[in-house]
């Protein structure tokens, strides 16, 4: 793991895409939790419900880790989802941005 | 734990009873979760309703526990929980009607 500089500009980048991104995806789980509840018929929905809601807390939990050392690997893995894109990061330093669209996987 | 004795006709009762009792509690927590998925505005509703879910699926799973050698503790806490009455128990021996009695609490 290496040893990235921030400087302030580029924190207040890091910290907006990555709110950005935390926040479309909270809104689509609770969307998405509404819409299941609301199908529910039965007790393996029910159940399925509580499975799908725990992986997806364990998954957030994991997936957005705002520690300066991984950031840029957590960037890669949101712009590969589309959870952001290259233009939202812009204002990081070039080599950041280097590493992030390298480390992307489409 | 005593070795307690059940005939076919009190097996059907316990049966009847049990499910009686377990499909009331999942309705109850299907439409709560309906109510409560409805009622979502943010993160941190969201998770609530997840560890609410879990806690309830943990609670089902530890309190119906249909092992002969246990129902009659079982039968006990759900009429104490009033979701049975005694006479949902009717057609049990005399028997494990007074210690089912005699561990409600009330």
């Amino acid at each position: 793991m290496r040893e990235w500089k921030w400087s302030p500009a580029e924190k207040a980048v890091a910290r907006r895409a990555f709110d950005m991104a935390l926040n479309g995806e909270l809104e689509a789980i609770l969307r998405e939790t509404k819409e299941r509840a609301a199908r529910i018929r039965g007790t393996s929905e029910l159940w399925g419900l509580e499975r799908w809601l725990g992986e997806r807390r364990r998954e957030i939990d994991q997936k957005y880790d705002y520690r300066y050392s991984v950031l840029p690997t957590v960037f890669a893995r949101l712009v590969g989802e589309r959870r952001l894109s290259i233009d939202d990061l812009k204002g990081l330093e070039p080599e950041k941005l280097a590493a992030i669209r390298l480390w992307t996987e489409h």
